[in-house]
């Protein structure tokens, strides 16, 4: 099989080649869609490279959900729905039977999110994926990092610190007890919260989702809000693991622990409860802090406080 | 510098973090995009990696410009507006002198195209570059590979085998006399016909870009047409050291070679000459053959013919 035949065989085949809004598909020079007149489009784009953001031996099926499930997210932190996506994928070899398991655990997910494979290149090369979604939202509606007002209330999705946990106790089995099936899978197959981030597109002021770690994230959303917060540290819904692990280092995963891809959002006073409860029963949600007119992010315990400066980069990486 | 930063100073300063069609730029989970009201958005997405597609010791600016022409490239093929880019680095190391010289090639490209940089992702591995470019085309009017019919014209727009007889000059410098200043230029600075893709849109019948050789992308065309051509080898038009080089290797790189990005396209009969002149007057274009209701692609010169099946895996490849 040539390049053109892996695409045909495993990819275009699962895709319509057209469809109302999809005027040409897989197999031209590029791809032509129709935008919906009422729509803006809400386009991410991430990569994921072998041996950084994946084990070289993590099973093919895994690789795909999670490079798709990736970029879902910053599609779900956008409030929008997810439309359309294009792939490149660079492979070291031919390898078809990686090729067919990547595909179709690939093209599930994406018509679990009613997503069409447009387009994208296949290449030689260091194993490495780049995914990029089309999403649209109703003109102006879309959720940002930089709405979040003094006074809103700081949600999470989920829990935090799964992924953390699970890569933690897979690197050393001995110190740390295995993790939950729910945290493993949390690592190698998370699931974007995109019915959360349609839920929220008409309530929240600010959302963006955990990749880096709540207090980076969170910091992002803080920055671009000009604005601070304080977080209730016994607020914070911890993995179920952290719970038997040392304190310090629970919390330590809970906020700075990346991968978790649950969304951070803010949400304004004086909101019908009918509304949190809505949002609560797609995926739970915990109330975790109060934006503020600081210049700092406040993580307060009983004990102490600490304080994360917003100019510091403790929580960016060059990765 | 870490990641953010980067980002922020070697390309989110060239670009509008919004203006009237980009709602929001670099910076936030996604971008968004409002596509106007009477277009449709034409999506194309290439890699490039290190190794395969280009020297490991290319410049740079090359790497950038390069990786940014061949996307552009397929947006002329569809004969679209190059609107909005996205950019997926993944670099093994944090050179900034390396970042700064790549940034500045790709930055000013884009603005000779009106490009605006809407976001992307900065990894660390193997490097590797993905771009992803939307066009606009007026809703209807893009250009595919399938709308050829038996007897319209075949044309390419400049001269072919300039970049393949580049490579060779450079690998083998005792056989090959230096290739030209433009061939050289072609093979590291390929120029995409983005304004002859546009004169275009109202006249061709079918469009592709030379990526792969005429022969392999032609067939593209033909298959995607249903139909068959006959080329007329004395019509080609060869690039200028080709003329002086053993005449069988020289049609070989013409017909096969890759990496041209010239525009080869379809005409229908009757059409006013002063619109092909037009066209010409952009970029000097050639009539190369004649579309036929035959399942080959025939290549005629004075001694024999070669028939090119097509069905044949000659012009395909896994790369």
């Amino acid at each position: 099989m040539n390049e053109f035949e892996i695409i045909e065989h495993y990819f275009k085949q699962a895709y319509p080649s057209s469809k109302d809004d999809l005027a040409l598909g897989i197999g031209d020079d590029a791809a032509i869609v129709n935008v919906p007149e009422d729509s803006e489009l809400v386009i991410s784009m991430d990569t994921l490279v072998a041996g950084v953001h994946f084990f070289e031996n993590t099973p093919p099926e895994d690789i795909a959900f999670k490079s798709l499930a990736v970029n879902l997210s910053d599609i779900a932190a956008m409030g929008a729905s997810p439309r359309w996506l294009s792939l490149s994928l660079t492979l070291p070899d031919k390898d078809l039977d990686w090729i067919e398991k990547f595909a179709s655990s690939f093209n599930k997910l994406a018509a679990e999110h009613s997503l069409v494979l447009i387009g994208g290149d296949l290449t030689q090369g260091p194993l490495s994926i780049t995914v990029q979604i089309h999403g649209i939202n109703p003109k102006g509606k879309s959720l940002r990092r930089g709405g979040a007002n003094a006074g809103d209330a700081i949600y999470v999705s989920g829990k935090l610190g799964a992924a953390a946990y699970a890569l933690k106790s897979i690197e050393d089995s001995i110190l740390y007890p295995a993790a939950t099936e729910e945290e493993i899978q949390r690592l190698h197959r998370p699931e974007a919260r995109i019915k959360t981030g349609i839920t929220l597109r008409d309530v929240a002021t600010s959302c963006i989702d955990i990749s880096d770690g709540l207090i980076a994230d969170l910091g992002h959303i803080l920055k671009a809000s000009e604005v601070g917060a304080e977080l209730e540290l016994s607020c914070i819904p911890y993995s179920d693991s952290l719970k038997n692990i040392d304190n310090s280092l629970a919390i330590e995963l809970a906020l700075t622990g990346g991968d978790d891809y649950e969304l951070c959002f803010t949400i304004p006073g004086g909101l019908p409860e009918a509304i949190l409860e809505e949002v609560d029963s797609i995926c739970p949600i915990a109330r975790i802090g109060v934006i503020n007119n600081k210049n700092a992010l406040l993580v307060l315990n009983n004990e102490n406080e600490e304080v994360y400066d917003l100019t510091s980069k403790s929580y960016s990486h060059f990765d």
